[in-house]
């Protein structure tokens, strides 16, 4: 391709409103456009690399035995109110009125539309199991687009619906599909990891998501620096023992404490660390009151709180609620002599403290010397705290890393939530009808694209692994003004052509200096630069990534260039 | 791939309001599920042809050097408003507000949003001409949509828009998409015309449709049997000399015609041939009244009259109109004694009728024996009649013939009409700004499928063309119970996909006559058959076209097949 006339409007500033290092690079590199917030427009260079991660996608989909096809993203509203979604989604489902006055989803998933058709088509046990997916632009009305295509409305993803005979079956899909994305994502160079999630409101049990480790994203992972373990460290198991220290127990007393509230204000006012304190949040869980109590140095998990008692809803007591549950502001809340009704969830970590402070449910006062058991009582210990970095990894393998993570892929056993709503059976071998059993698989294509680049970057711009460079060489004439480096340049990009490589050809009667600025942000992983000494047919060969220049004779190229692909 | 676990639901009877046969063919196959009116998914077996289709036009598109890109489905209704087509487009443009009020169409075609791009990103000539196109999902939210994917709301488009520095770069860009458009159509086996058409209120000046000549479409085609002239029926202009007969001219008289209204009435009273009537029609053109004359056995052309008067609205007149204007009946008008203010325009055919007959502009009565200059006036004479099947066809080759056509293609020559609305300029080698001249082209990729299935296909099923089969080889196994030939199946099944064939292995328990009619009506070019002598290493091959079958030892089947694959 011809830069001249290629479409590659690079730009040297960095544009407002850019934040991320991966929205900056594809603006400036002339990947995208944007139409509207979180609505792009992917231009040549950006459709070059998103239509390399797509296929990458469905090789790995096609060899994991998955049948491609392709779904409508108007969706009838009465198949989501029969799922219940149409509801539920809120106002990030987009939703369209035709001229007779339907209402339409514009899909952001396909669930109801796949398990309709499957509802429709499929019969007996011996059809399955059959895995369907396809790679579909997708529509999300997010409160708050950001970063780019990172957090778009309109987006491009890989979807996939498994459907099997039984939870075993799922189980064995299930695992097809991570182990697929596991080799997707590895063949993108992408440092990822398959991190344990929650579940959420969806119904199903097991999932997992693909993170990409970066340094932004939207989720802080909780990772081993020594084994594959992660989690979002909103459900990442603490798994420590404490031991109590040799210390004698102390007579509780009650101290005055006129402003002191916090663990830090109390700790310092008690010269002591915040270890030694007992944080204590009221809680109301499903209208009752629970008092959560973890490690002053620890913060506490409410979606764990909320887990080990089964509940509906978790939510933090307000003043008001305090004050009337406990009589005292939150500040001076503690375990000792709470009200009867009230519940007490304990991090284990609370059960080590010896000799230890907490407020005194009177206002302005806090007890010191308060020991588990002899001055309260705990009705279950449970890991109810955030992992922290520099905790044991809980397979026993290193310790606990933070770090934010771009959601790339997101695997989930969805069960019979979908089939028995919108009734998918099948028959089994007895003619006895059963729901089909579904899973449910994601990638986000388009935020793939840039969470490369967020790994793959440096100062001057994008470097593409080979995998996805929207081309395999750049051609760059030095001086096109300069007949015999021109004569020679035409010649290369003729002769890479008919040896099978896409090259970006640099045509332009620009200078040097303008050329391989645009070449650095571009990315491309290989550069051939034709200057001065064309005349002696030597050409030079640089890499993106190392920035080494290496001087060849042209006669040498074709074997140089040959080698370099193969790496 | 294996029939047992392939979601390909073939279907025996024709499914009820499936009126033609592409689309009763596209349900029986399996190859597509309608989700609601107008809106379909492409199940496996469909999405893979569709993909075959979109990839030929995707390397037509870029041998013709056009770049690829992709636009996002949600426009912002500014860019829309600039270009006055949010209030011109009327309902069929699908509208969407999203969360924040905003208001968006859901493209139907990108003018604007290309427009935009190459506004704020093209500066110079240097970097024109360009052509840049996407393969997308389209909406249109057709009052009617119908005949499956033929007319659909939601469909897959591939779009393309040229950008240039004149006219004359416009005429080449627009010959370089015809040729384009040429190439692809015939490498689909499709009997299609470029056909002059209509460009109707777009503004621009040539325009072609790419029509597949069928038994169904929503267009007639006039086509000349021995040449490529095509032309929409509305718009095919007559090239006819026509000459008087030796008869002597007669004294005009009128004749009462109490109940003769008609052509037909009239000649049929009067015992004479429809081609001795002058038709009269009158029409309000541009609010002024004009009588169209034409040969009693010809049809008038208000789209002709339109063009030859240059007019904004051209409207058949009412009977109260009529009353008005001429002071009678619609059946009685004719064209002696109109009053001084209607202006009459005649097709050359009226000027050879000798001893005519026509309406006498008086309640009940008809003249006889009238002929032109000698008993009215005319005002100007030209090609005002509709084309007839048998007429010569206007190139001089051939004669005309009519048939329905299906528009799978179109190329339109927009000229300044978006970038002069949307100020999409670029500097001259004078630094002088002028407006980017554009052209747009698409290509209907779903209903090209369709349209393959109209042309290709026999009682049976379809009859796919190898370039876009959804398979290379369909392999049946007979009898899987037989282990003989279960055993040789898989072992072909096996090599076939190693010497690089796409196959459907049909390993299903079902019975022989079902596997064939599963297998005609989904119309996979070459059928290899494992049955009774397989013990013997003999299987049969079939050709689905036709409908020949042989015997071969397994030995000589990779070199059939070879031999097979390269006609």
């Amino acid at each position: 391709m011809r830069q001249s006339t290629f479409l590659v409007p690079t730009l040297r500033d960095i544009p407002s409103g850019a934040d991320v290092i991966s929205h900056q690079l594809m603006l400036r590199s002339g990947m995208i456009r944007q139409s509207a917030a979180g609505v792009y427009s992917f231009l040549p260079l950006g459709w070059k690399v998103l239509r390399k991660v797509e296929e990458i996608v469905r090789e790995e989909m096609d060899l994991s035995g998955a049948q491609e096809m392709f779904m409508p993203s108007i969706q009838p509203s009465e198949l989501w109110k029969d799922s219940g979604r149409w509801e539920a989604y809120g106002p990030e489902l987009m939703r369209v009125t035709d001229r007779h006055s339907r209402e339409f989803a514009l899909g952001p998933t396909h669930e109801e539309v796949i398990t309709s058709i499957v509802r429709d088509d499929v019969r007996s046990y011996k059809e399955l199991p059959m895995t369907l997916y396809q790679i579909q632009t997708k529509f999300r009305d997010e409160r708050r687009p950001r970063f780019g295509v990172l957090r778009g409305r309109e987006f491009l993803m890989k979807d996939a619906y498994s459907f099997d005979l039984d939870f075993a079956g799922l189980d064995k899909s299930y695992q097809q599909m991570y182990d697929a994305y596991t080799k997707i994502f590895t063949r993108l160079n992408l440092n990822f990891r398959a991190v344990v999630a929650d579940s959420g409101a969806m119904g199903g049990k097991d999932t997992h998501e693909f993170m990409v480790l970066s340094d932004v994203g939207e989720d802080t992972i909780a990772y081993s620096d020594e084994s594959n373990f992660a989690a979002n460290i909103e459900i990442a198991p603490v798994n420590v023992s404490y031991e109590k220290t040799n210390e004698e127990f102390q007579e509780m007393k009650e101290v005055e404490t006129p402003d002191q509230r916090t663990i830090e204000e109390v700790s310092s006012f008690f010269e002591t660390s915040p270890s030694k304190c007992i944080k204590s949040l009221l809680f109301i869980v499903d209208e009752k009151p629970v008092l959560l109590l973890v490690r002053g140095d620890h913060e506490a998990n409410d979606i764990k709180l909320k887990h080990e008692l089964d509940a509906e809803s978790v939510e933090l007591a307000t003043s008001e609620q305090t004050q009337q549950i406990i009589g005292v502001s939150q500040g001076f809340v503690g375990p000792v002599h709470v009200p009867y009704e009230v519940q007490v969830y304990a991090d284990p970590a609370v059960k080590s403290i010896v000799n230890g402070i907490c407020g005194a449910n009177t206002e302005k006062k806090h007890f010191i010397n308060v020991n588990t058991e002899r001055d309260f009582h705990v009705t279950a210990y449970a890991d109810l705290r955030n992992i922290q970095e520099g905790d044991p990894s809980p397979d026993g393998k290193g310790k606990i890393l933070f770090k934010e993570g771009i959601e790339v892929g997101h695997v989930f056993k969805l069960g019979t939530k979908y089939s028995e709503a919108l009734g998918a059976q099948y028959l089994n071998d007895q003619g006895k009808a059963k729901p089909i059993v579904m899973g449910s698989y994601g990638v986000g294509v388009s935020r793939t694209v840039a969470a490369v680049i967020e790994e793959h970057h440096d100062d001057n711009g994008i470097v593409w692994p080979a995998c996805v460079s929207p081309f395999d060489i750049h051609l760059i004439a030095i001086n096109v003004k300069q007949s015999e480096q021109k004569k020679l340049a035409e010649m290369l990009y003729k002769q890479f052509q008919n040896d099978g490589y896409d090259v970006l050809y640099d045509d332009r009667p620009e200078r040097a200096g303008v050329k391989f600025k645009d070449a650095d942000l571009i990315g491309i992983p290989l550069r051939v630069q034709i200057g001065k000494r064309a005349s002696e047919n030597i050409v030079e060969v640089k890499d993106r990534k190392t920035g080494n220049v290496e001087e060849l004779y042209i006669d040498d190229l074709s074997a140089f260039v040959k080698q370099y692909s193969r790496q």
